[in-house]
């Protein structure tokens, strides 16, 4: 099996931690390894062949930097899209890569940004997701709900069966409202839509040839010379493709119109950690709720249900409660866990002022 | 005029700035400067002869560091107390260092941490204290009261006649319930004990040889070499002394048994920065009502009423208010404003768990 890790995200919901060229893979969020560290740990044990990590310009001299340590484990190559066009494009590009040495290869699509707490269960899900691929499925993990999240697609599958799946999927569905998803969690049979997908290398091709073209035609003016892992040189090429193709993901691009998808359901403590108020889902609390990553110690004085993150130094709290409490070097934010998702308004407030040296 | 600095205070009411070895007065509490700097900067264009910082052996080489600057304006001399022992053995080892080689010389006694706004008002009330103490004056500045405040001394003068003083004080009061600060506050007869006093070197050492006869015993030990200013000679000498004495307030021990005791009447915008909630009052907020101080910038996104120090560094605060935020580098302060009295608690905490690198 081959990995391929999408690590070329952006964006500033962990802001101050993440910054522009070091984005929420790029970052501790949960203590100790970076998101992207972390992703490529998991799948180590699955011994891949090789790990494709796609990253961008902007971010791929910190990705070689972190990822360093892991190539005595495993064969990596790092590709930097010239731009970001969402997955479609990078997943292609893989899947060209991977095809034009190992056409009928069994490849995996993970996110680099995710957590997931029960590593061993999602490669259990992998594995049985890549006996699916080999018979020529796309096969996509979906995570078994654990709320009505209207923030997230789910995808519907065909569950009559018992089992472990995988289960034909009978459609994708977008971000739900309230009562709607609440249907979806009682009903068993709705997913959410994780990104994480398995399938062969030649399959993914030929679905994109029949649902993307024009991004299948791209693909295939791609040369590859003697090494096809020799990424450098394949760059001006890359950068060729990527001037003309559109920016799409490849689940509007592909998933939601091909007839050979199943899923795998997936229960294995995923979350896409889509902001600070995340953490305490993912990290110990002490007895008053608050939990503490990157932090030397946090002296709680009276104080409750707080997200710490210290940069590795102390945080001291008295009398507040359900607070984050973020500082990253020459930046700290503090502001109501209900309000975590509007670290967008600082980030453009400096904009605003011209304080780009803080995103 | 001599210029006596009383800089060897410790505290931990401003941590994380203040730590043990770098206490209130080696700090910048109010941006820029530290409060030992501001308090040298305050009396400089009154040109004294020399300035005496009596500061105690863990911040001596700091306190050394930070005046370095100022030594080409004017003499600066760094006492270095083995042990604190409160303000009279200070103060009298101060008097008798200058009555050594001018015993008639006035000197000014003032605390290295307090905050003065009008600065220029400072020195007049010291000039016009100054002609008094030549007439054998023990002269205190009484600060006029903005509030009926229950955690300073008092200070009652008869203040019959007119005039900006300086008027014969009646009796010093110690710190009142609010009821009598109230009172106080209205009679216009009562101020608040400043710690700042201005007399002659040989008055103030008849005035201990009266009231406190142990250390003036003490004091005439001393023996002066060629350079009585040649400070780091004595320190063994001082180390002998400051082992016999007791430890005593120049309040106690002196100034409410003197006969002599004038005060002069100083409205000059004083505070004695008791913690970080003091901070609203000397400097100026944002529309909102937040005050910065050593930060870059503070992004206030509906925030209001904070207190924030930086480190130089950004402050973003999303949907909070009254609340203190003091980042220090490696240490980091969340808490309500009324509760920043209570850091006190925080430092016990670390003290129990072992934090002393925090402290």
């Amino acid at each position: 099996m081959y990995v391929v890790i999408l690590a070329g995200g952006s964006g500033t919901r962990f802001w101050p931690v993440s910054r522009i060229a070091r984005p929420k893979q790029l970052i501790s969020v949960v203590d100790g390894p970076t998101m992207l560290q972390r992703t490529v740990e998991r799948v180590v044990p699955l011994k891949p062949k090789r790990i494709l990590v796609i990253t961008n310009r902007l971010q791929a001299d910190e990705t070689e930097c972190q990822l360093a340590g892991y190539r005595r484990q495993v064969p990596i190559d790092i590709i930097a899209e010239p731009v970001g066009r969402n997955t479609a494009p990078a997943i292609g590009l893989a899947a060209a890569l991977i095809a034009a040495r190992d056409p009928q290869a069994v490849m995996a699509v993970l996110p680099a940004d995710h957590f997931i707490r029960d590593e061993a269960g999602l490669r259990d899900c992998l594995q049985t997701a890549a006996q699916a691929a080999r018979n020529g499925y796309l096969v996509t993990l979906g995570i078994v709900p654990t709320r009505p999240e209207t923030g997230y697609g789910y995808i519907e599958a065909d569950m009559a069966l018992r089992g472990s799946g995988p289960f034909p999927v009978l459609r994708f569905v977008e971000k739900p409202p309230l009562e709607q998803a609440v249907r979806y969690l009682e009903s068993h049979t709705f997913l959410w839509n994780s990104g994480i997908f398995v399938w062969r290398a030649d399959v993914i091709l030929e679905e994109l040839a029949s649902h993307m073209p024009e991004l299948a035609a791209q693909l295939e003016t791609l040369q590859f010379g003697g090494d096809v892992w020799d990424v450098a040189d394949l760059e001006p090429q890359i950068a060729a493709v990527y001037a003309r193709v559109a920016s799409e993901s490849i689940d509007y691009g592909v998933m939601e119109h091909s007839q050979r998808v199943q899923l795998v359901p997936a229960d294995i403590g995923w979350s896409d950690v889509g902001s600070w108020s995340a953490l305490p889902d993912l990290l110990e609390a002490d007895q008053n709720g608050n939990v503490t990553t990157n932090s030397a110690a946090h002296i709680a004085v009276e104080s409750s249900g707080c997200i710490v993150s210290g940069h590795g130094g102390l945080v001291a709290t008295i009398g507040v409660n359900d607070l984050v409490v973020v500082s990253a070097g020459d930046a700290l934010l503090v502001c109501p866990k209900e309000r975590a998702q509007d670290v967008r308004a600082v980030v453009e407030a400096l904009k605003l002022q011209g304080l780009d040296r803080y995103l």
